[in-house]
């Protein structure tokens, strides 16, 4: 599975000694062909880190043989040191996989304002290059975990025979924030640089942009897709787009699930809104009320908190025409109270929030998770 | 001192068995006059809870003789009912103190979503009425809290011989975003209703708006001055515009070292922006991060975390020329790394995070708290 799904990409994911524990830190994902067609989006911060830097400029062109990413330190407000510090990663790793650094896209992820060790990355890139292979998805999805607590992959394969593979790290969203969220996807499909990077703009945008673990957006957000033609079917481009979508929307629930100190997913579903904007803008204030996300952390259909989030958007609607139901109950119906809260089955992990403005035929799905102890825990004590 | 700091203002707070505990939950301020004069700044969310709906009708003339207000309910989004209940509220008072329902302001505070028992606040509306006195304004300032662990008071008396006196519940901020706040703030000084107006707007602005403690706008934030020109003095605007921040300045610190939580009090400081706005729209930014707030709470000086927040302001700056600095450190200078962040004294509840921007003249400061498990806890557990 993951990146190494689709034929003719071999990856590789190794202990470098970049992360004091030990644990794997240092993964290679290598296109050997025959296409080498590329496609990239990047965090919208406007401090991008240096590997995003980098691998915007070696996107350019819309061709990439490798990919080499790091976990244990995001290489991000480190200034031209850091700059300096990622073309190396580049350039290391274009000599090891025998390409030019400017087919080399770097990815880094931890702790912001740190250099990189060089000598355990350059060390770590000889080690990773000579580990590669087919089988060697798994290794790299495990090597770019940080405080994930499992790798997350996903593939789908089409009758027609070309596969869509990809690895994920992270928890959060693309644009306009997360923290830290990395991906690889792979695709043995033929299309060309400009399919490829539509493609991957409509599925993002249905799927990692509709993620929200925490409002936090990070520098170092990177998703690159790498097709190298070698299944040699060149599928329709929606077909295509729709298999690219099938992947990254797997891997963003598998984020979801696995957010820092997460307790409950959330699907915030906003119907008749006059247009999917309005739809997303009311989902994400929603999404991004820490009072709404304490209240599901303990299993409390506060619909109040649901409502004075909407309240913040400036999406059209009449507060009087606005229905709210948690998991299938309506608690607010058309600007009044409707069914008692008790009745609200709360159990379990995933929690459907609809909301109802009463003003259009729009909809549109965005997931987060709840607000717990345990993500203020991991948030408190992360760089110490 | 309070609301009953300035002349010829009565006050009662009293125990109505609105709240479950038994706890005083009902407060009334009456203005025994010469003068009637008020105004009054209110939530911008768009779901605006019945008293709001109220009592910005109330004081559309300028002019009040009483508020009354309740905790252990917020009257919000509970439909044309609640408008009733609210109407109910100020006509009980309007009688009890002898004059007309428009004259009567209305606050809640509360949970939203759950109709008042109006049995108890009509009985508890006549108690208070009968225990309105020159020295109530502590009983009315314990009346109004909620979460509160102290209650909120404030005093700037001029030289001249006039006094403005004012109390508080809640911690947030006015617009667009709080955790319900009620203020009233009272006056002898004479002045007309446009500068009342005028006045009230500019302090608020400078204070309350400036305050952000989690982010989440209530439906029910209200602010409310009356001025009764006991005093027999009328100060000129600016001075009395000075002493009525100098009390909703005091009060705004109050609500956010009282925060939900909190564990410590943070002023984020922007410097040389291009603009004050700039310098509000970074400062909000990084006041809301969750991950920002965590490092905070975990006395970790993570300045990455500062400029990941301010990196999604679309405020003018360039990013190699900002310097971020932790209670006078320099951790991040001009786009590189600064001084180690060990080196930061993070000790005690206060915290100065100063952000300059490089871009310009324009500063502004804003203050908000940490993100703690006693946040979290509160708010899972606050209306179960």
């Amino acid at each position: 599975m993951s990146v190494t799904a689709a034929s003719q990409f071999t990856a590789a994911g190794i202990s470098a000694g970049i992360k004091a524990t030990g644990k794997p830190d240092l993964a290679l994902v290598v296109n050997t062909g025959p296409h080498r067609v590329a496609a990239g989006v990047f965090t919208s911060n406007r401090f991008q880190a240096a590997p995003v830097v980098w691998s915007i400029d070696a996107l350019a062109d819309g061709r990439l043989d490798a990919v080499v990413l790091n976990s244990g330190g995001a290489n991000a407000c480190t200034g031209p040191d850091g700059l300096v510090d990622a073309r190396t990663m580049a350039e290391l790793t274009a000599s090891a996989v025998h390409t030019s650094p400017d087919k080399v896209a770097v990815c880094s992820t931890g702790l912001i304002g740190v250099r990189l060790p060089m000598d355990a990355v350059a060390a770590g890139i000889s080690t990773a290059a000579h580990a590669l292979s087919p089988q060697g998805g798994p290794d790299a999805a495990r090597a770019i975990m940080t405080t994930d607590t499992v790798s997350k992959q996903a593939v789908v394969t089409s009758e027609a025979g070309w596969t869509v593979g990809g690895m994920a790290k992270g928890a959060g969203m693309l644009a306009p924030a997360l923290a830290t969220m990395l991906v690889v996807v792979t695709t043995d499909a033929v299309i060309d640089a400009t399919d490829a990077d539509a493609a991957l703009r409509k599925a993002t945008g249905l799927t990692f942009d509709r993620t929200d673990s925490d409002g936090c957006m990070s520098t170092n957000d990177t998703v690159i897709l790498m097709a190298n033609g070698a299944s040699g079917h060149a599928p329709d481009i929606d077909e295509f787009t729709q298999a690219l979508t099938g992947v990254c929307g797997s891997l963003a629930r598998q984020l979801i699930t696995d957010a820092e100190g997460a307790k409950h997913d959330i699907e915030i579903l906003v119907t008749h809104a006059d247009s999917e904007a309005d739809a997303l803008d009311v989902a994400r204030a929603v999404a991004r009320s820490n009072l709404f996300k304490c209240a599901i952390f303990g299993d409390d259909p506060n619909w109040g908190r649901v409502l004075a989030a909407a309240g913040t958007s400036s999406a059209t609607f009449d507060p009087d025409q606005v229905s709210v139901s948690f998991n299938g109950v309506t608690v607010f119906a058309q600007g009044a109270l409707g069914e008692d809260r008790s009745l609200v089955p709360l159990v379990g992990r995933d929690v459907l929030v609809e909301i109802d403005l009463g003003a259009g035929d729009a909809s549109a799905t965005l997931w987060t998770n709840d607000l717990t102890y345990d993500y203020v825990k991991e948030n408190a004590e992360y760089s110490s």
